[in-house]
């Protein structure tokens, strides 16, 4: 099964897709869809569209997981946000992929093993996780953390956490 | 020239075709594009996509106009706004038509005369401009709006106003 983690921003939108085979976890491919805030605002709407969907056409996912939006106080990033998020969604659904959506703690419980860890320990357990994989970028660790989420969904979760925690022991060890 | 208003909301995307012919605007069609809260957010989005996408397939307009958004207290219709507002502009973007964005205080302007109008003002003034049309509700009516000062920018918003007042005096005689 291969899945495509979104992690959506109107400037950066991070995606990561893994493969799951049994009890195999690997990195298939990651990126960062880039947007220049001077394109305006359909334009970007496009870019992201069009670059969303040839990772799906090229990589063909099973199924896809967003992280549930964090609505902050910001008026204007909040708007910009579900603007970017709206693409996240809709590219899947043109594609008949079902769409898992994880908050941020659940993510962060599943890959660092605590639902308040910093951004950074998110991004360090991903790249322990997949040794010798290029990240693309922060947003791109982050769209890999939520598509680990989502294979860990039901399938013990806690392997994962022991799993990274052994990495992580053995990382620190290195 | 066939301009397309769009007035974008998550529940009800209200649109409208307007055909401008030298001093002349005709009314094409209107609707509301409509999603259930209960079917989940990708589902909706498609949906929206969609029946939008139909719209410029079936009507061809040559540009398109969405009111800029108003950002609100609630952050969570805020997101919800940004996410409907996104397949209002994707959909124009993908068919390659251009696309104005108007305040609000400016649609008002226009079709009213004051930029403090109350929404049933601008509902009422539609009407007037467009006698006999059938028109799907509040979100389509205003979409007309939005069309309508896409037609009168750089064009002498003033007549507009002043043919809407001629109109609604006429009205109010009747």
């Amino acid at each position: 099964m291969r899945i495509l983690g979104l992690d959506p921003g109107l400037r950066n939108l991070g995606w990561g897709v893994i493969e799951v085979a049994g009890s195999r976890i690997t990195h298939v491919a990651n990126g960062i869809c880039h947007t220049d805030a001077g394109d305006g605002l359909p334009a970007r709407l496009l870019a992201l569209h069009r670059a969303l969907a040839d990772v799906v056409a090229r990589l063909a996912p099973d199924c896809a997981a967003v992280e549930q939006t964090f609505v902050n106080k910001d008026a204007v990033a909040t708007l910009k946000l579900g603007q970017a998020r709206a693409i996240a969604l809709l590219v899947p659904a043109q594609a008949g992929i079902p769409i898992g959506e994880y908050a941020p703690n659940a993510v962060k419980k599943t890959v660092v093993g605590v639902g308040h860890a910093a951004k950074e320990q998110v991004d360090h357990m991903v790249r322990l996780q997949f040794p010798g994989v290029r990240i693309a970028g922060p947003d791109a660790a982050d769209a890999l953390a939520i598509a680990l989420t989502h294979a860990h969904q039901g399938r013990g979760a806690d392997r994962l956490a022991a799993a990274l925690a052994r990495a992580a022991a053995g990382g620190e060890r290195a």
